[in-house]
């Protein structure tokens, strides 16, 4: 292929912005007929050393994993700090947040989004790999993460 | 199993609703370089005998789908009559409108999830097959379709 492009089609997560994720973990629970998955927490900003629209933040989310084929179903409740969580909370209350995409090479990636109007707009570090959203709102309709393991 | 589910876990499409279905299709066909999908309309009354809030309704939209993996995602463009893509853009504007799962014994799964408060939304018939809105907002975080061929 001569043209780059984001380099991976396979979603493998869609991700809801919930108010109370415990009463939204256990609903997706009963209804799919799925293990109730553990709530975590986001680490502390010494180890996410997160960035939202380009200052350092704070923000953290209780997350829970619903494992259902090729993807998960990620439940997302903002618990404090600006970030894409708490702005989506903000503007449009509950709902789908973002599809996301397991990528090689963030920086190059995340360079070439931009170049096709589809900014940074939150980043950040966890155990093992780092994360990325990208405002697709304008050119694809929705966000989308980048996740790259190491 | 005792209890009852939705009796499949395999997200099959991840929707869009989009205010300009060709520029989008555009942009997912070039950021992801992927082949770029017919435009399809949806067919008319007769066909689909839609109904939506228990009314019947000539809604419209054009389509596009992306195959990615496990699942497509679809790009909806709402084009007229009342339904909940058109709902979504009056409400809230473009983004991730629902997730659909593919399943069998559609009347038994809508009442199913009526009883767990996901009450139906909007249905109708397509070629070979039917479809259902849900509205999981308040329960799940999202709506939801039920697709089941014959």
């Amino acid at each position: 292929m001569a043209e780059p492009t984001l380099g991976n089609n396979i979603v493998v997560q869609v991700a809801i912005i919930v108010r109370d994720i415990e009463t939204k973990a256990r609903a997706w629970s009963e209804i799919f007929g799925l293990p109730l998955p553990e709530i975590m927490v986001t680490d502390d900003y010494a180890k996410t050393g997160a960035e939202y629209l380009d200052a350092p933040t704070r923000a953290l989310c209780k997350l829970a994993f619903f494992h259902m084929g090729q993807l998960d179903v990620e439940l997302i409740e903002p618990i404090g700090a600006p970030s894409t969580w708490q702005a989506h909370m903000d503007e449009k209350g509950e709902g789908l947040h973002h599809i996301a995409f397991q990528i090689q090479g963030m920086q190059e990636r995340v360079a070439y989004l931009d170049s096709k109007g589809v900014p940074l707009i939150q980043r950040g570090e966890y155990e093992g790999g780092r994360y990325a959203y990208v405002d697709g709102m304008r050119q694809l309709g929705t966000v989308l993460e980048l996740l790259e393991n190491d």
